[in-house]
Parts: structure tokens; C-alpha cells; sequence
């Protein structure tokens, strides 16, 4: 059964997806430059440790049997905005054949209620320059391009 | 004794420091429209929550008996990146009295130690695009504005 809104759940991600949560990553045109997804090793030290900690959140968009989306969502304590908690969107993917059928807006909901849960003031996330179409995405969703995203990558 | 490079120690925030780092927050142009240094009720709640999180730390830069600098860094698990954590930094402030004197600089850097000390391939940050002079320090210290720094105020 193709993947429509009907038949589409969202729920907490389980060690089972995370081979299909890789595949997702690394099929993006920005993503197969830096992701592996042949030797899982690394991923399932990061999902151990997103799944132990309670401000972390792995969230999936599933079929019965597919996974066809993925965010992660991280709450952040801030002293700024008088001491207002945040919400920070990563890793957002759907997969290729389970487009514009609104799943990845469904994810984004899932990720401000959960933020409104947690009583976080304010949901962020960068966006690469190179995305225009996540750019305009984010944009219709109600997110405003305030600011520069700046990356320092470790050698 | 004025603030220079040599008597300036980098330390870990003490609950102590809170009413002068929260004037820092208040004493900033942006910051004076949505900081309350009058109350820290809530910002006591958020310190609180900051130091008991191993993933969270305020880094702040002081004198013998004034707090001259502060930021906040948060280690994020992450599945992109073949699962590299991720350092954030956030909340970054100089006092007025205290600028050119490197001291952002040293607590960028005590940042970078703490990220790469945690085994993080990427240290991120997002900085209002009205902040030109934010920009340009940024990038003078490596990094690339190569991001779209996206908002979503929650009521």
C-alpha cells in the first residue's frame, strides 16, 4: 500500500528503524557525501545515547511496514528568554517515494507539540543555503530565517 | 584593577554569578527587549537545570570579583554525521566594559576544547542577522555562515 496521510503513523523511533532512518540520511543530496550507511556501528552509539536521554527525541513517520520519515528533536535549557526552554529541530528527511503527502509537516507538528509540552518558548533549526525548497518549507510552516546557522567542523 | 587578558579566569558558572550574567543578557540591544533581570526566579530555574545536565555547560569568563563574559554549550547526540555529537553554543555575551580584549575569543575557544574533549565533530552556533559585528567575530574565528537560522516563536 503506497504511504498516504491515512495510513501514516508518527511514534517514537526504535532501534529496529534505524537501517531504514540511515538509508534516509544518506539518500539526500547533501547527506550521501557524508553519511556510511553500510556499517551501522556508529549510529547505534548515537541512538543509544539520543534514546537514553530525555531531552533527546528520535520521532518516525511509519507505514505498517516502512519507515518514510524522521526528525530529532533536542530540549535545551537557556538562560536567555528568561530562562526559557528550547526546542531544536535536526535531521529532518522524508523518504524519496513519500513526498508531498505532508509527512514531513505532520513531523513538525510532532516536534512543536512536544516542545509545547516540555513549555519550550521557542522551536529552532538551521537549514543548509543550498536547500531552497527546505528553506521555503520551513518558511510556509511559520519559522522565520532570523538568522545566520554557523558551522565550525572539527578535525 | 581593570579587566585584561592576563587576570581573566575561564571557569565553570557558579549559581553565585547569576544576577551578574543575567545583566549581561539584559545589557545587550536585542536582549533589553526580552530580558527581566528585576526576577530571576525563572532564570535560577533554568541555571538549575543547565548544571545538573552533563550535556550542558555555561562557561564563564571572570575577574577576581566580576563576571566579564558568558556562554553556553550543549552537547547533542546526533544520527547525522555517521553520528557525531554536535556542540552548540549559545547565549554568548562580552560586558561592554570588557570588549577588545579577546576574552569572546577565549571563551569560543574554551567551547571548541570542551567539544573536542567530548568527541564532537562539529560545533554549531546561530547569530541574529542584525548582529553584523557577531558575524564577522564568528567568522574571523572559522566559522562558515553556510545556514539559514530558523525561528518559531511559541505563545
Amino acid at each position: 500500500m503506497p504511504p498516504n496521510q491515512s495510513n501514516i503513523q508518527l511514534r517514537t523511533a526504535s532501534h529496529a528503524d534505524l537501517p531504514e532512518i540511515v538509508a534516509m540520511l544518506a539518500d539526500d543530496p547533501l547527506g550521501s557525501q557524508r553519511e556510511r550507511d553500510a556499517d551501522l556501528t556508529a549510529y547505534r552509539a548515537a541512538f543509544a545515547a539520543i534514546e537514553q536521554d530525555s531531552n533527546n527525541h528520535l520521532i518516525v513517520a511509519s507505514t505498517n511496514d516502512q519507515v518514510v520519515g524522521v526528525l530529532q528533536v533536542t530540549l535545551i535549557p537557556n538562560l536567555t528568554y528568561q530562562g526559557a526552554w528550547r526546542a531544536q529541530i535536526e535531521g529532518v528527511r522524508v523518504h524519496p517515494n513519500a513526498r508531498n503527502k505532508g509527512i514531513g509537516k505532520r513531523l513538525l507538528a510532532a516536534a512543536v507539540d512536544l516542545a509545547r509540552e516540555r513549555k519550550c518558548g521557542l522551536v529552532q533549526l538551521t537549514t543548509d543555503k543550498a536547500r531552497a525548497e527546505a528553506l521555503k518549507f520551513y518558511q510556509d510552516f511559520g519559522f522565520i530565517a532570523s538568522h545566520q546557522g554557523m558551522k565550525l567542523h572539527l578535525q
